[in-house]
């Protein structure tokens, strides 16, 4: 359904990435997880370290059901913020250097605020617990825009970081784990931005009803995305996609990012080896979904915040692999004596 | 024995910035371990993002007892390569814009290199399966030298990260952790660099044997130190008591330095506060050391490799907590509604 072509990675050249940190002056294997992603990132064919970080919104019908401790109203008000440079993925993007690209995906009133990049498919999604939140159409048409903004973004970073934002979202990537994994919703249920135990058990029946009110649609990946999903979550999915089939690394954050990968890799299976996990969520349905996609997260820092805030700051550890595979003297270059020979 | 007086962290500072992080634009607690640092740097007074990475550098009797896969004379090779700048800390270091000062405490053969600060406390420490590594005297020298080195920095940075380089260290750090620890030999060794399961085993030996040789000498900390450590081990464990005196935040690297850390824990219980975690080594040791300690570690990349590598990668993940406290919004600030009120 979209025109997209996904190269697997590069074997010669992580072939050769791996003989060259071989000859580097330390221990073999020392450089433990950096290695492995310097093999990756080699693979990949990211050159540089220039990144940035999209930050997708949207507001989520779910949020009728009561899922959320916030007012829907709050994912705009933070569109704003994030803008105006005082959220916390604001000060990270500076702090790490990387180009903040704030998308509105689909709020409930639109943002008049040129900082704001518009791919509006729609005034939030529909109540998914009475039928699909958005058409199979809104879906295909999120994932292109998601696929255009990484076509363009190659032209100037190596590296693409995403994050969300979206009242009542920790739902609808619950309910796309639960689906798309096959898992019960009490599973991948937790307490989000802030839910006490009872509200993570109304949540999960939220989820189970828009499973059970979207039941006959749930095998074509686009239609799971359409019945559950949230419009930032398919743009989201959509800009993993086209990052992959431009040869960048993509930089997942939470769990709402990762509901975006299942979904890319579920179209495209390729993809999968352009992702780095950044962050593990404290959401239980996180550790699943990754551990689906075969990824083991850089950072466990207990963040609970979405925003891309996971994914920034594991920037410096990809940025970090790069430096050490181009920049260390070889053993010989060194004059140092390698007992591993 | 040491002219040394910290303080305990300000209670005041951290209670504010407690409560700052409480109004800041995301759910109360959602930057988790982030938010605990943060409170952490305030307590220290940690107000600047300057960062200096101490590695120190020396030779160790134990290698008489084959317990390295590499020969001793690595030691000062790799001492070279930090300051010409092809070593794993050294990339580091400039890719975090940290200044990198390289330390010789005591290598067998000296460096003539104007880039290597020089504080030999002698050429190697004296093989401690016969007696003490060191004298008494050389120990209370080399944490003075490194006390005198933190009050040197406290003048232009913030933040000091250890690091160490030492062929057999993993077996003077062993050594420290089981004396201090009370636990055994066995318990606290791995492969180091390199180590195949009978060299690991070997390695406790030694431990043993040189827990047995110095027996009668292991109450006070100065004196264990003495018995069992290295020159590096106790410079570093001096800049850790010298920085905690200045209010200067520590970070720790792997397993020597956090022997180090448990020496200087030892001596004055206060500078435990101004201690952070960088990193988890995949030394079995190391996380009974943590343990003991009470901190738990920001990374876990399985680095084995030392030089303040984990520490310095950690540096990143303190600059950002102090940012977010910094930059952050508040709700009234950003006219954001704030549902935890």
């Amino acid at each position: 359904v979209l025109e997209l072509r996904i190269e697997p990675l590069d074997a010669d050249a992580m072939r050769d990435a791996r003989a060259e940190l071989e000859q580097k002056t330390k221990p073999r294997g020392s450089l433990g997880r950096l290695e492995v992603l310097a093999v990756q990132l080699a693979g990949i064919g990211v050159s540089g370290p220039r990144c940035a970080i999209v930050v997708a919104a949207a507001d989520h019908g779910y949020t009728d059901e009561g899922v959320s401790a916030y007012p829907a109203e709050v994912t705009r008000q933070m569109l704003q913020v994030f803008a105006s440079g005082g959220a916390a993925i604001s000060v990270l993007s500076r702090l790490v250097d990387a180009e903040l690209v704030v998308v509105d995906a689909g709020v409930r009133e639109e943002l008049d605020d040129p900082r704001v990049r518009s791919v509006r498919i729609g005034p939030g999604t529909a109540n998914a617990t009475h039928g699909p939140a958005m058409s199979r159409r809104q879906a295909l048409d999120a994932l292109e825009a998601g696929i255009s903004l990484a076509r363009e973004l190659a032209d100037r970073v190596d590296i693409v970081a995403l994050g969300d934002m979206g009242i009542g979202n920790t739902t609808s990537a619950g309910a796309l784990h639960a689906a798309l994994l096959g898992v019960p919703a009490a599973a991948v249920c937790g307490a989000g931005t802030g839910l006490d135990p009872d509200g993570v058990r109304r949540k999960a029946k939220v989820i189970d009803r828009a499973l059970a009110a979207n039941g006959g649609r749930l095998d074509d990946p686009v239609d799971v995305l359409a019945a559950l999903g949230g419009f930032e979550i398919a743009f989201l999915a959509g800009v993993a996609l086209g990052a992959a089939a431009e040869r960048l690394a993509v930089v997942l954050d939470g769990f709402i990012v990762t509901a975006a990968a299942l979904v890319a890799a579920r179209l495209e299976p390729t993809a999968v080896s352009y992702l780095v996990a950044g962050h593990l969520s404290p959401e239980p349905g996180h550790r699943l979904g990754l551990g689906s996609l075969g990824l083991r997260p850089l950072l466990d820092l207990e963040l609970r915040l979405g925003e891309g805030t996971g994914a920034a700051l594991a920037l410096p550890l990809l940025r970090a692999s790069l430096a050490l595979l181009a920049e260390m003297a070889t053993f010989d270059q060194a004059g140092v004596t390698d007992a591993g020979r």
